[in-house]
């Protein structure tokens, strides 16, 4: 018998946490100071909503667990280190994270900075030194996958298109560009790298190239739509109950999906993109259930 | 008949140049401004020292120029995006960088940010989606190499040692692991990968694993060279000549060789690491020429 969802989620957050605690350097060894930072900066932190889509799509294609928590922790790496820089002063300039004090805040700016720079490098060590497939040249594409994920066409890239987009009046097209880019290509890139560690061709598992194109038009539809509720989230929310400062996009004059379509037109689009995203994994059947719980989770959370 | 040294230097980095214009993302592809300031950050600068040690390490090995390009861009890139978090505010705050203003002072703080980590993440594509080597398994451990190089116990993790030692008394002990890590972890990588690209054991060339490990003990050693004339240099050198502020590390109170060993010691240990360095290619006869007019150049360098 399967677990219900909310065991699974628990579950895997659990022994995902004692993952990164093993794989994060030790705030013993030096540099002490950067390496407590870093692991400041990513323990204890956020649902892993990045990780819970790996293992979802590493379950689906059959991959070892062993193998998706490398890959679950490199993309989560990435996003913590997002995270780090993001919340500086010449960026959004947040004090709170999580409920926490932001990295910079707790330590200092330089450091921040080293923090983001050292988990970005440790995603790429994780990704290159431990085995994720049998075959190596299908590891070398993973890697590149997470780069191009993260680089200036990927999650960094959408971050210059939001700087840029401050005090401007976007489209709705421009607007799905940034997400794309800046929530969506890592959310992506952990959906596609979990199922990648199933895919040993030599091993006769894995998907094949059009379920793996079903599963990334999934991550696309679902990394927007984790967009759209956070805006909707961020309307609704007050700073107790998400953890940190709420109202800052309005108050920078950020365009967002509410801002452009209304907080129920925002809500309606939502459940559109949540509807094409199950309808994406119509061919897997029971397989990909964790995929569909964790895209109701993403749609319907409250926080 | 070989080139002279001076020809073979210029060549290379005539043609290095060009190598990174094809390889960076067009100013014209979006985000436009960030692609711009990466270019800007990385084009038209410096002596491009680790792409020519990577060269030089690469025709040492019989390594195919073209795998060795990407290579050597790929630690350019690295050393690039350390240069442009280095200059920030919240870093060293310098304004000037090889006698142009720095990212942050040309765009702004935050596309500064992102431009060091997008040219990053580039780094790490160009590693894993260009062959470098026959074996796939190689090329991952060539990932590695870099990610662990440029991680916190590599270049990040030397900054970090650097920003805690500002206004202390180190040890010459302690300041030789700080450059160790801060400066020599990259030029280490820039040798290895280069000599890498041509260690393909089923073409029966490149170098045996005692070859690599005294081409190993040369990076180190020309790498703490590489710093200690860096200290002599910013000790004698005034703004106009070096491109940059000098006298930074003497007014930040930051431990250097000149401090700890007068400005004479210091000249006489760079010398020490020239011979050694020197000593470490021995065995390897005329095919390490360039190599050792590179250890030349490093330590007389008058610039």
């Amino acid at each position: 018998m399967q677990a219900d969802f909310p065991s699974w989620v628990a579950n895997r957050q659990t022994r995902f946490e004692q993952v990164l605690r093993e794989l994060l350097p030790s705030a013993d060894v030096a540099p002490q100071r950067l390496h407590a930072a870093m692991r400041y900066s990513v323990l204890e932190g956020g649902k892993r909503v990045r990780p819970l889509l790996a293992f979802a799509a590493g379950e689906l294609a059959g991959a070892p667990e062993g193998r998706v928590n490398f890959a679950a922790a490199a993309v989560e790496l990435i996003h913590a280190y997002s995270l780090v820089h993001d919340d500086m002063p010449c960026m959004d300039d947040d004090v709170l994270r999580r409920g926490k004090p932001t990295c910079h805040v707790e330590y200092d700016e330089a450091t921040a900075l080293l923090v983001g720079d050292a988990l970005q490098s440790l995603a790429f060590q994780l990704l290159s030194e431990q085995r994720l497939s049998d075959d190596a040249g299908r590891q070398l594409q993973m890697v590149k996958l997470l780069a191009v994920a993260s680089g200036s066409r990927g999650m960094a890239g959408g971050q210059a298109i939001d700087l840029s987009s401050v005090g401007k009046q976007l489209t709705l097209p421009e607007l799905e560009q940034m997400h794309i880019h800046k929530t969506g290509a890592l959310i992506r890139a952990a959906i596609m790298l979990g199922a990648q560690c199933g895919s040993d061709n030599n091993r006769g598992n894995g998907l094949n190239e059009a379920q793996l194109d079903h599963l990334d038009r999934f991550g696309k539809l679902i990394g927007l739509a984790f967009q759209v509720v956070d805006d909707v989230l961020d309307c609704e929310a007050d700073t107790a109950t998400l953890g940190k400062t709420a109202g800052k996009d309005a108050d920078n004059d950020k365009p967002t999906y509410v801002s452009l379509l209304g907080l129920q037109g925002a809500r309606d689009m939502a459940q559109r993109l949540h509807r094409e995203a199950l309808e994406s994994l119509d061919g897997f059947g029971d397989a990909a259930r964790r995929l569909r719980e964790l895209a109701d989770f993403i749609v319907l959370r409250k926080f």
